[in-house]
């Protein structure tokens, strides 16, 4: 299977100059980030985001377990950042954050599981920020510093909870519910985040489809935005925004985000 | 000043049968958990939601900075929560759940800090629950018996933000913004959370007075209906909701919650 373990997870084969592929995964019951060299994972000593080393001796993609590539103190998300997903609503004057729990994160290839009190369970394509250090009032050229990478995520919202007539006064379940928030497979550091062409499928079939060049609020504009009133931390994630509509899953099926350059995260969806 | 300390920060003198208190401190720049014993702290080690120890020799409560008193992975907390706070609004039919970012958190005696893109910063008084152990789709019962303790804590909120003209999609930085979650001194494990006086002090004055009793929804049932959807971990705060009006607060003011049994968390409010 040389090859074929980069090709399952849509990561380039090709190295590129500049270009840092990190991985989060379980290896004979032991977790650790590491660099992806090829089809191989090298083993990181220390902090990912200081000072570390890559000290350990290639293992193979293939026999390790790829986890969801963050260990965030916070996850942020963004609403209504492209304009294909405004349907009739206004453009915000400034991007619109709300939380995930750090509880809702889930590894790829993981299932999305559908709670039985869900009804209307939707997924979200995004690109996902990965900040690298301590950021706070950051001026957008401090926040584009402070992104360390990006990865693929899965924004998957209960639409009853978030919209409906009965709707939450807030979005706390309808976005965070447990299994809510996938990302992965791979933190890659090095890109230019604001012209990858992101993806969604369900069951195989292209269901969202734009190009991270067509968000509002760009990344660094987010970052320094919410560093106006929230320190952002070393590990937390953003996730910036879905692009176009959004249909509802169920137990079966089968959702892929797809960011070019970084990878696809694939996961299954099932009943509680 | 024997008996001094505990006089300032509001905590009983008496002891109490089945009531221990928790404080989390530094002292000769070691951050650490340990237990008050009359006017002593003594070092804790282990993990506090599970195995420990408490090993330290005493030091005096008046030697060491209280920090507040909470590591928590999340934090969530609830709106509409006391009927005497929801003016017109109808009495909501189940908790009404959000979440502040733990970088919000503050320790007693530290400045809640009034962010520059600031204009109406209010105080909220609340009962704060500690979570003791992972809890998911918990029955009330099971979640009565997840409270490890409470605190005090303020859940210091930014009106326009939350629900002025302009206000915001969603309270992330309304509820959010750096230092809007006070919460300590103590934490108390062993009372009757249902039944304690909380008390909210405007530079001396009383301003906000309720007892838990009176919460529509009370610690078990919140935390019992929160598992359903989202997984609790041990360490996790829940800050409960705030009784009565509130009032915006200034530079040069006082803010002081007191829960009775528990202690007084007592923060000065500072512009940025």
């Amino acid at each position: 299977m040389i090859g074929g373990m980069l090709a399952a997870y849509g990561i380039p084969a090709a190295t590129t100059a500049g270009v840092t592929r990190y991985v989060r995964y379980r290896h004979k019951n032991v977790v650790a980030w590491g660099v992806l060299e090829g089809e191989n994972v090298r083993k990181i000593t220390g902090d990912l985001f200081g000072k570390h080393k890559v000290t350990g001796a290639p293992v193979k993609l293939g026999d390790v377990k790829l986890l969801a590539p963050a260990e965030p103190p916070k996850i942020f998300a963004v609403g209504l950042n492209y304009r294909s997903h405004l349907g009739a609503r206004p453009a915000p004057g400034s991007p619109e954050i709300f939380y995930k729990p750090v509880t809702c994160l889930q590894d790829p290839g993981a299932p999305i599981v559908i709670p039985k009190i869900a009804n209307n369970v939707h997924y979200e394509s995004e690109l996902v920020l990965v900040i690298g250090k301590q950021t706070n009032k950051a001026s957008v050229a401090e926040a584009a510093d402070s992104i360390f990478g990006v990865t693929c995520g899965n924004d998957v919202s209960e639409r009853d909870w978030q919209n409906g007539e009965k709707k939450d006064l807030q979005w706390w379940r309808a976005k965070g519910a447990d299994t809510f928030g996938p990302c992965g497979p791979v933190l890659v550091r090095g890109l230019d985040y604001n012209k990858l062409l992101l993806q969604g499928r369900l069951n195989g079939e292209v269901v969202q489809k734009q190009v991270t060049s067509d968000l509002l609020f760009d990344p660094a504009a987010i970052v320094s935005y919410i560093s106006q009133a929230v320190t952002l931390q070393a590990g937390d994630l953003v996730y910036t925004g879905t692009p176009g509509t959004t249909k509802k899953m169920k137990a079966g099926d089968v959702f892929e985000v797809e960011l070019e350059g970084v990878g696809i995260l694939k996961n299954p969806v099932v009943a509680a």
